[in-house]
């Protein structure tokens, strides 16, 4: 097979442990399937800060651009909260999505069986839960020019949300082709009743729609989103929305679910490349203590394999082996229920590799 | 006692059936207690389009103006939907929030102990939640710049977030006030991370915080907020956010309380004047039916009491009756179990009416 360069970001707090596990499944999958991966390494976020005075480094960013795929870990920490922007880790994820073009972000919200009890949500209704949220993620209100100035009443501060017809075009292509591979319902989510983004937002969409007569597409305005998503959550397929909406609004959908140490998330541009992260963040209170959780990033790896390099035999291997190490009753500290039999991040993943 | 004017706006869908009974209820405590009530009713909203040609009237707008306080019912409604901007309803809301210098929403989401199990949060979670949420009602993007132009990829929409220190400040200062009055918690919330509006919001909550040592402030970003909202909603006393953040997480807090039926909302600004209304809307669905649910009206008129005219006494009055007949089992369809056993909206009014 051709070989697969990938681009490995461990980043900060518990980024290097979870993506240890991560590649150990790569070598798996290599020995049992055949395919073949070349990894190389790179700084990201405030470790990057701290080694190189910036949160993305030139060769980072090209040692990236240069790959099939990036796998991340999680970046970020109290360490760097201070900083002033340029020497913030966040800075470096909306300059790692702009740089590679990674306009689109889908998150998977699923419960897992042996999670259900873990959401604050009654089981009732959390059942059959399994949606999907795409969020923009190049435009919008996080990339518009942001500035100060002296106003009438002191000092103001401005940030600009701009969306051109080609941005949401291509997103929101791409969430009807993923409505389609599924229940064929998508929901768009917008505040077209205030604002001008919005309106051209549900205009282009609506436009596109009539390519996709197949898929069923509903608008929905954002609060009452935020409401329906605790209400009914099952009754969500597919969610495409903007940038700040979707950021809210996947993270009100992962944490619904009870099993945000267990979910994964894909960046994407056009074409086949993506970044690959776990939803959850780095845990910097439980760094260096190998307790951490790497089932979300493991997934990552399952998620890569389907949507950038179609090995969708690696993909369900590495699904099965997740479900069978829990099924089996193994659980790391943060989904533990008896928290004293609790096993580390080094041993859920060979758990894991072990049931490839 | 000097006479207090109301003005009464009923508004769309079942606006006009719960604004009924709050009237009824605003007579009965003129009788029990001695104070005295002006009431004049306004158009606004839908049928101000349909009968004037604008959502928010000039002579509506004086009404109000004239008044000490202003009781809300509902507006919009799909038959405005798909107006052009100045013929919605929202506009009119947008309008009277920034005629009237409207600068802060008080939400308190709170549990009905009769509801408990109407959430979708299990109850174990949901204990002891009594939390407020103060949205920024008059900045922001809602009110910035809005427009369209042609951009190097076609049409592109422009919205303009905009604060000004002034603007922070007035409502920072009077959610620490409140929090003051409670368990001295005050969660502030923000996207410091990545919008210069935030920045400002935080620097300026900060150096306000500096008058309210016995205050506890803390930060919270938004998508964290609106996770740990589901999470954990019981630890969260006052939340303080601007405008579009406080849309989206006060209905979703309201949304998790199970109680969307019964709450109550004030909209403040300088002084002691006020705008009450329930949190609900206009549920065009239900509307003529007389099988709406009052009680967040009523209790509208409670919270104006206590907030506009520190008529504690009836305040006080008027929510105890709401528990007692709640407590007696008396139901409306939207609350009841039973449903074949429900009440109507006038029914609901009338017993209310007669425990205070
Ligand atoms: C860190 C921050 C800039 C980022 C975002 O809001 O996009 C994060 O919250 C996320 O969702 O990936
Ligand atoms: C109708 C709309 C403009 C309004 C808002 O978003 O402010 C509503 O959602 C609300 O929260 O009162």
């Amino acid at each position: 097979a051709d070989v697969k360069k990938i681009a490995v970001i461990a980043g900060d707090g518990i980024g290097p442990e979870v993506i240890a596990e991560a590649e150990k499944v790569l070598k798996k999958t290599e020995e049992i399937f055949g395919y073949r991966f070349e990894t190389e390494h790179g700084l990201f976020g405030g470790i990057a800060i701290d080694e190189t005075g910036t949160p993305l480094p030139q060769n980072t960013l090209e040692l990236c651009k240069k790959a099939d795929a990036v796998l991340l870990g999680a970046v970020g920490g109290p360490k760097w909260d201070n900083n002033p922007k340029e020497l913030r880790p966040e800075t470096g994820l909306l300059g790692i999505r702009k740089e590679l073009g990674l306009f689109s972000n889908i998150r998977p919200a699923v419960i897992f069986d042996c999670l259900k009890d873990a959401s604050t949500l009654k089981p009732e209704v959390l059942e059959g839960t399994d949606l999907i949220v795409v969020r923009e993620l190049t435009g919008g209100i996080y990339f518009g020019e942001k500035f100060r100035r002296e106003g009438a009443h002191g000092e103001e501060a401005v940030d600009t949300c701009v969306y051109n017809v080609q941005e949401i075009e291509r997103i929101a292509r791409q969430a009807f082709e993923i409505a389609r591979t599924r229940s064929k319902r998508l929901a768009s989510v917008d505040k077209a009743n205030v604002l001008e983004t919005s309106r051209l937002w549900r205009e282009t969409v609506i436009r596109i729609s009539a390519d996709y007569p197949d898929v069923e597409l509903e608008h929905i305005l954002v609060d009452n989103c935020a409401m329906q998503l605790l209400r009914r959550p099952s009754s969500f397929d597919v969610i495409v929305t903007e940038n700040m909406f979707g950021d809210i609004l996947s993270d009100e959908a992962a944490m619904l679910t009870g099993s945000i140490g267990m979910l994964s998330s894909a960046s994407l541009g056009e074409g086949a490349f993506g970044l690959y992260e776990p939803v959850h963040g780095s845990a910097p209170d439980i760094a260096g203590q190998g307790i951490s959780n790497p089932i979300a990033t493991v997934l990552s790896v399952a998620l890569m394999f389907r949507l950038t390099f179609g090995y969708h035999d690696a993909a369900e291997a590495i699904e099965r082996a997740v479900k069978e190490v829990l099924d089996a009753g193994h659980r790391t500290g943060d989904i533990a229920v008896d928290k004293s039999k609790a096993i580390g991040t080094t041993a859920m993943g060979d758990l894991i590799v072990n049931a490839i």
